[in-house]
């Protein structure tokens, strides 16, 4: 692409470097800013800014918070013997909205992933394992995504906390609610039939 | 979206005003820059800033430029005589991709649009209507895209300068280079049977 402008072509080669964004789709973005006040180009940039150099992570789950400990680990009405362990912010909110879950959480940051060059130590476990060797956890439940990365992560924490004698459980995978059956992926008709649950357990949260 | 940091909220918020991100996106975003260094996002703000505060628009043309008169309106090389008129900076750069344009543009900044309260008092239409007063100008090429607004606003420009005795063409539109035929919408077929060109025409850039 040529451009007609170095400020265009900069503000476009930035916007671009965010993830699924290309250069066409960046200048579109970028002209259309040039066509909006300058104000609101000032509070994006702002922000953006603003997040970056602020951000703070809770001292106890490593979950995005402006606080040193987030408002989920303050609230003293929550379960804090339960953890759910997850990959980053969005499952927390994505748990949260549920309103179904009153325990804690443990953010990780991340998943083990060799192929992006993610080790264990790049992750928040070692502060994990001290919670469980506290001995004030009664059970972990383990919330990753269920890719290879995924279990690979999980497996890893399991060996480091099997023998605290604590309960470890991990979420249901199964048809999601509202989906048919011929639809759904061979894996997850296999798994929920495996893991199929009491028929009564059905109606407990109805 | 319940967000554990007024940061990453206001960040999100920002970010899902531009056309095509919602929120979702906007949060994949604002994540993707936490895990990157902090230059990335001072980088990237700076640029959008820049660009926002400093653009400049060509005196004749209005093209996008970083001097007071565009690279292609001040290239004595080609021919000021032709002025192709397009909506916007992104179909300047189209057309100089294809490298088969020697006359200057004039950039509109927009097309009529009653339903986005866009009016003619918004675009660059005066400074065209002079242009051609001027009596230096030999032919406009309408370069629109061919919708309702596009039409309306070429009819619009047309009636102002129809006495003036100069040439007054629009690009061709027809069926695109290597396209099949059954997949063509009617309406270009149709456009494409009725503005047919003589044969030898076709082999004059080849
Ligand atoms: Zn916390
Ligand atoms: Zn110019």
């Amino acid at each position: 692409m040529e451009f007609s402008s170095k400020l265009i072509e900069k503000a476009v080669n930035e916007m671009s470097q965010l993830p699924g964004i290309g250069k066409r789709t960046a200048l579109r973005l970028v002209l259309h800013l040039l066509k909006q006040p300058k104000e609101q180009t000032r509070f994006l940039s702002q922000a953006l800014l603003n997040m970056r150099e602020d951000i703070k992570f809770c001292e106890s789950c490593h979950n995005i918070s402006d606080t040193r400990v987030c408002e989920i680990c303050a609230n003293l009405a929550r379960n804090h013997q339960t953890i759910c362990i997850v990959e980053d912010v969005r499952d927390v909110m994505a748990i949260e909205n549920t309103g179904q879950y009153k325990g804690i959480y443990h953010v990780l940051g991340g998943k083990i992933s060799p192929i992006e060059g993610v080790g264990p130590s790049q992750l928040n476990i070692t502060t994990l394992v001290e919670k469980v060797k506290s001995g004030k956890v009664v059970e972990i439940i383990f919330a990753l995504s269920s890719t290879m990365e995924g279990d690979t992560t999980n497996f890893y924490i399991y060996k480091q906390i099997a023998d605290s004698g604590i309960i470890i459980s991990t979420i249901a995978r199964g048809i999601s609610v509202g989906d048919e059956l011929e639809y759904a992926d061979e894996v997850t008709l296999g798994r929920s039939i495996l893991n199929r649950v009491p028929f009564e357990k059905t109606f407990k949260n109805n």
